[in-house]
């Protein structure tokens, strides 16, 4: 099943049953008119939504309708929680060599995971408005999951049930302003303005045999101003989002609807398969040559995210937005 | 002006106007159903509550009701973001010490801040369910304020202005989780669990002179199981709120309800005031006797904390609650 909102103008929009070739959509019929609606009591709403989804993909739904995925934002454009692993060990080594940072000697054993803003995610074609490219504009493009609501203390080999959805988000970063943020040991806040997602939430069983081990494994493809950029592999997470999910609900209670993601995908071999931010190359060209050559993203410029499956159609729906200047924006009203 | 949130079962309660002595309430009369209802249009909805509080007062007010402290629960239970500052310098000077971290240069400039669980509140009598006495169980006593809506990079100037209320915060930790995420750079996260509010949140001029240079120049009074454990002085944050709010606010929207907190209070005679966190006494005795003597919470131990007017007056009600074990205790129900 694939799920997205429509933009109606109200916080949350209007949830929407996105057919499997992302070309059709129907509003969700009652009881559930958004996604954090359907997400509160998904055992009850799930089962109207597949029959739905059967019907739109089948040709049979009363109220489908030909969908441009510009006419979606975020599937869930607020969240209780937003959580961000760094789960791909390549990434995470390479970082500590470029800075100079002491790996927690338990790296292996236990995630890395800071919490983000999660009440003003970004649409999927939406500018993302940010104060100043001094600041480093990076993309990174990751696998996130939303659960259902996960009491405390859940252990990894019961979160992994509680994972109900899948996206793609693209994690804008600050790098000028984050490794400050880590060295005072406090972590990113400024570093990490509003993410971005996908057009489509999909549940794990719309990836078949690719959702192994709490694991995507696909590629994400990524380009830069509509230049590749990378296509490492999501499979190569070094912990489940099953681990993640525990983590997180370690000592706290996740309200339904939380979203936690990979941490940017990285490959073993970045320098075959690429990055999935410009952190990372820069970081590699740090390791070869002494120091970084690519700069980051300029006003304007563009990035585009987006996930095959091994048929070669696209699974979420492309991210692809540019990076405007928040200055002279007209800001949203309060009311 | 002071409001509260009486328990009624829903997610976010149904906002009550309380009155000066905390004796008396009155629901809210539409179209503010919540507070976060109320924040979102504050300039439409503050002067109907503002006239509600004058009648509450004044004995007039048609609907009131002696008030049990007992019936609210956080002002805010869900809030869309929680951000928590370290903003008195001689608690981060002697935790760097301690710890034998590494001061950051700028810290005198750049507050330090991290973000925390915000869906999840608990209100000011409620037990904190917590999963383990060995995570080292610690209370923080802290100021928060609640803002309306800041947009990206407002400037310090500016951002005093969106500060529409204040209350009082237990920001519990768990310290034996906390160096552990230090050191990694990522920040607090399973060492932050759900925190707890004051009764009631307070406009700054119900305040009156001791809302000064964007400081609450007020002792907060922390107990506990009963005995006096310290009443350091408020004023003596090393950042004001309008900075926390701008240092917030730089590359990201607050949306209107964001709490922004003190972090735990503490001043430079904390060996005569006392502390209002258990792991600031125990740094105190590291650098003392060589070695922390006193240990932190044990489920059944009870914190409570207060702050007093000029006049003796509790100013927010008193946050007074236990730490008692998750494990065993029902969970809410997903819907």
């Amino acid at each position: 099943m694939k799920l997205g909102t429509l933009k109606d103008g109200s916080r949350d929009g209007r949830l929407v049953v996105v057919s499997q070739n992302l070309r059709r959509a129907a509003v969700a019929v009652p009881p559930a008119a958004t996604l954090q609606a359907a997400l509160d009591r998904w055992m009850q709403t799930a089962p109207g939504l597949r029959a739905q989804y059967a019907e739109l993909n089948a040709g049979t739904a009363s109220n489908a309708f030909d969908l441009d995925l510009r006419q979606l934002t975020a599937p869930l454009p607020r969240a209780p929680q937003w959580l961000d692993a760094s789960a791909f060990h390549s990434h995470g080594d390479l970082m500590e060599k470029v800075f100079g940072l002491d790996p927690p000697p338990d790296k292996l054993q236990i995630p890395l995971m800071y919490q983000g803003a999660s009440d003003d995610f970004v649409g999927p074609y939406d500018d993302m408005p940010l104060p100043s490219e001094a600041d480093g504009i990076d993309f990174e493009a990751e696998v996130g999951v939303i659960v259902d609501r996960v009491p405390m203390a859940t252990s990894s080999a019961a979160a992994g049930g509680h994972i109900k959805l899948l996206t793609l988000i693209n994690d804008a970063s600050l790098r000028t302003l984050a490794g400050r943020e880590i060295r005072t040991g406090f972590g990113f806040l400024q570093s990490k303005p509003a993410s971005s997602f996908a057009p489509v939430a999909v549940t794990p069983e719309e990836l078949r045999g690719a959702w192994q081990d709490y694991r995507v494994h696909l590629q994400v493809k990524v380009s830069w101003n509509g230049r590749w950029f990378g296509h490492p592999h999501a499979g190569q997470m070094g912990f489940g989002f099953d681990q993640l999910v525990a983590h997180a609900a370690r000592t706290r209670n996740l309200s339904a609807g939380t979203v936690i993601g990979s941490g940017t995908i990285s490959n073993n071999d970045y320098r075959v398969v690429g990055s999935a931010c410009i952190a990372e190359l820069r970081g590699i060209e740090t390791l070869d040559r002494g120091k970084p050559v690519t700069g980051y993203m300029k006003f304007g410029d563009s990035v585009r995210i987006e996930m095959l499956d091994a048929d070669g159609h696209s699974v979420f729906g492309a991210i692809e937005q540019r990076m405007v200047s928040a200055s002279g924006r007209p800001h949203r009203d309060e009311a």
